[in-house]
């Protein structure tokens, strides 16, 4: 089944993919999941947030086994985060038929809507807007790169902005939840393991504000130039995150106005930071917040022009120094542990269950677990640990161990 | 009539202007100057290669003073960058005729087209294709950041791409090049100088490569991210410029795949340099070569992995390393010392000729010069310094003076 998707969203000169949510690929994504459930006799079924369901046997009186994840994708991503969890959905229920098993709790599969935030910034858009986790008003103001807004991209799709939000009907048909997903690290040694916890993670924007010039006739004693403290940040977020134990990443950066004949007057960069301890990834941020203020005020660093430098200076008398503002924040998950161990005994070898690890990766589990509903993860080994990357990739044997073993867990979480 | 222009391509959120070659704001700009010639009783001709040229007198039997400059802008730029020498060079011919002056030389108002090079990332691409200094085949493959090519957008706006090229009858009737423009730095004090050079100066890119991965997943020891020794280059950019005394600007950044959660895969920088002596230049650029090889190479710094590394290391192991190329190099421009020195004494205070100065900035007026035409440039005073900015200013009375030291200069040389 993957490899009917493998076309869709896929840039020809670097095989990566381009899945915004919303965008025309998606949209083909998303009817290519009705065509599947349509082709299996599952009853579809679009939430007022754009989540798509498809159910074999009627959750309204009993809550439901739901199994899933996603299909949009990072920009430049790789085949397999998201629709391996959907399409391992789909497979472990054409085995279930095979088998002959009946349901007793129905059973579902989900699609969430804008699992990476590749087009507005902000992830599992579609289950946090389910939970209620993210308010409609602030997810509906939300801007793609081309200014145009959440509600104006799902009018645009046929879909109705002004229903969004908290869903307890859709909430109520979800009994309990298991995403399979590939590993995304290199942590996993056997084909298939189980989700501890999701480590807390966040999103933080520095704006290093300057003042634009000419690259040529400005002296260096006259610039205030943002593009020096930012360097420092940058080499200074690998340090601390190398002390802390923790991983930090700077990965998108906007340079304006990004001449390359002109001294910048703005460097904006997004950092991410997470850890498996909440203190080290938050004591991790404070420090670069300061160290960048630092930078900025750092007169010999940004060229020789006084500014009012510091934090949130954006008043200052040239406009100068750096701002700092937390664009997300989520804390640790923790995976419910019957659950859990439950996965592990039955996903293992024999007598030894499956290993059980954290990840450092936020899911669309983690946002259901956090709003209460009993969830879990199957992970499916990732030989190289590359992801978010066209070179992602899974063993076809290890997928194969990873349909049987979600079959088997549905099975059993279905009696 | 600067006022005039006020409002053509200015981005109303920054008031900085966006008037990229061939865009609707740059047609826009070329229509006004049609009107001013129209209005004048000037004779107009578009050459070849797109420059507009507006005639007082008859320049085919006998070669022209030719005054002008452009009305492209960087991105984000500022009111006076070109447009103040255009409508200065109309300014002063009005001068001329209330004066009853009647050029027995022919005398001309140029506007060269795409000087700033912001749409295809080539800086004076009229006076070049006029001058033979770039070639017809090269400029018709360059493309903008839409993927279009110049010899599509110049179909788009109904020229013929075909016939670009040097262009010997148009260059016969420019006899002398005078070109008034804003000074870019702080080092005019008085309200007219007169250029005695443009620096030499260079653009090269670097290409930074590693391996694109997922920010939360894979661990510090395991990334391969381009974007550490990007951040050293930039502070070491600084550094040698400082102790070469050049100036050496990073001003635009790429960042692949560009997401907030992902680890780059590729960081692609552009190093803009220039300085007095071509010397210095060239030894910063081999040394800072050098140093990113050297940085791209530190897997202690990249984050772990091992990896070819290396200048031009591309075939490499891991992809790794990084990549120099020269995207341009111009070298000195000496302007003629006869006319400079006759300019000074014109334009100066009585006895006291007006200051001469160098730039680092590349201008139309430093084509033609190279090309043989005798060229030379006045400045008008900047007080603060900023160009390429919506904060670039010069004060009305300075503009003034301008017009008058410039309408000096062409009735001297029409004599």
């Amino acid at each position: 089944m993957l490899e009917q998707l493998a076309h869709v969203g896929r840039d020809p000169a670097t095989n990566g993919y381009i899945r915004d949510a919303w965008s025309h690929a998606d949209l083909e994504l998303r009817e290519w999941f009705a065509g599947e459930a349509a082709r299996r006799g599952l009853d579809l079924r679009e939430d007022r947030n754009g989540n798509l369901w498809a159910w074999w046997g009627d959750p309204s009186h009993r809550p439901g086994v739901v199994t899933g994840s996603h299909l949009d994708s990072v920009r430049q991503g790789g085949a397999f985060d998201g629709p391996l969890g959907v399409v391992s959905a789909f497979a472990a229920l054409d085995l279930l038929k095979e088998r002959g098993f009946q349901p007793v709790t129905p059973l579902g599969v989900a699609c969430f809507t804008d699992e990476e935030g590749a087009r507005f910034g902000v992830p599992c858009v579609g289950s946090r807007l389910l939970t209620g986790a993210l308010a409609p008003e602030r997810a509906l103001a939300l801007t793609d790169d081309d200014g145009d807004t959440l509600a104006e991209v799902m009018t645009r799709a046929g879909r109705e902005p002004r229903l969004i939000g908290r869903d307890d009907e859709t909430l109520a048909t979800v009994g309990t939840f298991v995403e399979l997903h590939v590993e995304q690290g290199r942590a996993l040694h056997g084909p298939v393991g189980v989700a501890s916890a999701i480590w807390p993670h966040g999103r933080w924007r520095f704006d290093f504000l300057g003042q634009a010039n000419h690259a040529g006739t400005t002296r260096l004693g006259d610039r205030d130039d943002p593009m020096l403290p930012f360097a420092r940040m940058v080499l200074e977020a690998r340090a601390a995150a190398a002390r802390y134990g923790v991983v930090a990443t700077v990965g998108k950066v906007r340079v304006s106005p990004g001449n390359a004949n002109a001294v910048p007057g703005q460097v904006s960069a997004w950092l991410d930071a997470r850890g498996a301890n909440e203190r080290d990834v938050r004591e991790l941020v404070a420090e670069l917040t300061d160290h960048a203020a630092g930078a900025a005020d750092d007169v010999a660093l940004r060229g020789g022009i006084e500014n009012g430098g510091g934090v949130a200076a954006r008043g200052g008398a040239a406009g100068s120094g750096v701002d700092v503002s937390e664009e997300s924040w989520t804390p640790v998950v923790d995976f419910d542990a019957a659950l859990r161990d439950r996965l592990a005994a039955l996903v293992g070898d024999g007598d030894t269950p499956a290993q059980i690890l954290p990840t450092g990766a936020g899911h669309d589990a983690g946002i259901l677990a956090t709003a209460g509903i009993p969830s879990a993860m199957l992970f499916v080994r990732n030989p190289t640990g590359v992801s978010h990357s066209p070179e992602e990739h899974a063993e076809q044997a290890d997928c194969e161990s990873g349909v049987v073993a979600l079959a088997n867990v549905l099975e059993d979480l279905c009696r």
